[in-house]
């Protein structure tokens, strides 16, 4: 594929990525879209067919850019397992914010859109999803010798994406971020007190600052 | 008011109730409505000018249904708050089970699809997710005792509203169990270790089933 035609197919896959983002998919058009990409319609038509088409490439893009667009910035920054949890849920806070609650996460807004009417969407976000929760599963993994070991990698990751996807919706509803910090404060001390019941009766690391906290 | 226009109105409220939890607000047409219940489209419009303030009188219900149609049966057949609390997390399952996962949290449905178009109806959502977490909070404080001081109610009810949406999320989106089950698994943990360390730690009832397990 010559790179003239190949530019034009990602801005329009750009472009879809964010008004399906802001706007939901059905009530975007795809006459919009092409407007906002700076592309004739039948251009569009020619890269997608249908709007389906053009969903399933936005959901595509959207996996290929869990790591550069969400991970990588964190992963770099920090090297704690847990640390980069967290910070990874900063990191939606922060957008809610930049946004001001007009942004919520894409895949979940897709998520309740389309589950039921797009089962071949419906897929896609499932693997969305799936390889998020891959990401936080190795987190845990990498800090499993902190961890008692009833509390699966996998388990505690779909918690964090439970609890993240709760958080936003109810920061979008609110406006305000009193749900969002409570439900993360909440998560937090569920993690740390794993961390710390493990601290106190399996590792070998019997003195830090919460053992001491809890044998007062 | 005479009955029978009272008994019009309720009619397309309740159509319109669920084919906006079935379908969306945007997708769901006023001509489908009118049909499904019944009724002219011009009485529909005599009720209700504008779809908006159709979607008002909708969310006005759900606000009236909570007691009724969400908690009564449960809070009647329960009392124990905590058990109240899972066994509501429970009908939600049993919702989705039932429904083949087509039905997912009305009032969720509508926070993602009109969050950012629809403030009045933004507010209306907002009241009813705020009535759940009083409802729920209400169960946090009647068990008190059993909780350690800085477990708020308040902030111990959202992460049960959080980790309900997270969890409906994610069983619509891969359409079985398995992460819903995860994160209601996750939160009963959490809660459980609140109760744990508190009857270790602080109440009088020291010798119980999980103190001696901790003990060991």
């Amino acid at each position: 594929m010559p790179p003239i035609q190949s530019n034009t197919r990602d801005k329009i896959v750009e472009t879809a990525m964010e008004l399906f983002a802001f706007h939901g998919y059905g009530p975007t058009g795809l006459s919009e879209i092409a407007r906002k990409a700076g592309v004739q319609q039948g251009s569009l038509y020619h890269f997608f067919p249908t709007k389906e088409e053009l969903l399933a490439a936005v959901l595509e893009r959207r996996k290929a850019l869990l790591w550069p667009d969400v991970l990588q910035a964190i992963w770099d920054r920090f090297d704690d397992p847990i640390e980069r949890i967290f910070k990874l849920l900063d990191q939606y806070r922060q957008m809610l914010q930049a946004t001001e609650f007009s942004h919520g996460c894409p895949i979940g807004n897709l998520a309740i859109e389309l589950t039921e009417s797009h089962p071949n969407a419906r897929e896609l976000i499932a693997e969305n999803f799936t390889n998020w929760l891959k990401a936080v599963e190795q987190c845990f993994h990498e800090a499993s010798r902190r961890l008692p070991e009833h509390a699966e990698p996998r388990r505690l990751a779909i918690f964090v994406l439970t609890t993240m996807e709760g958080a936003v919706m109810l920061a979008r509803t609110y406006r305000d971020f009193r749900a969002y910090d409570a439900a993360i404060a909440s998560l937090r001390e569920y993690i740390e007190g794993l961390i710390e019941s493990e601290t106190n009766w399996g590792s070998p690391r019997q003195i830090d600052r919460k053992a001491r906290t809890r044998k007062k």
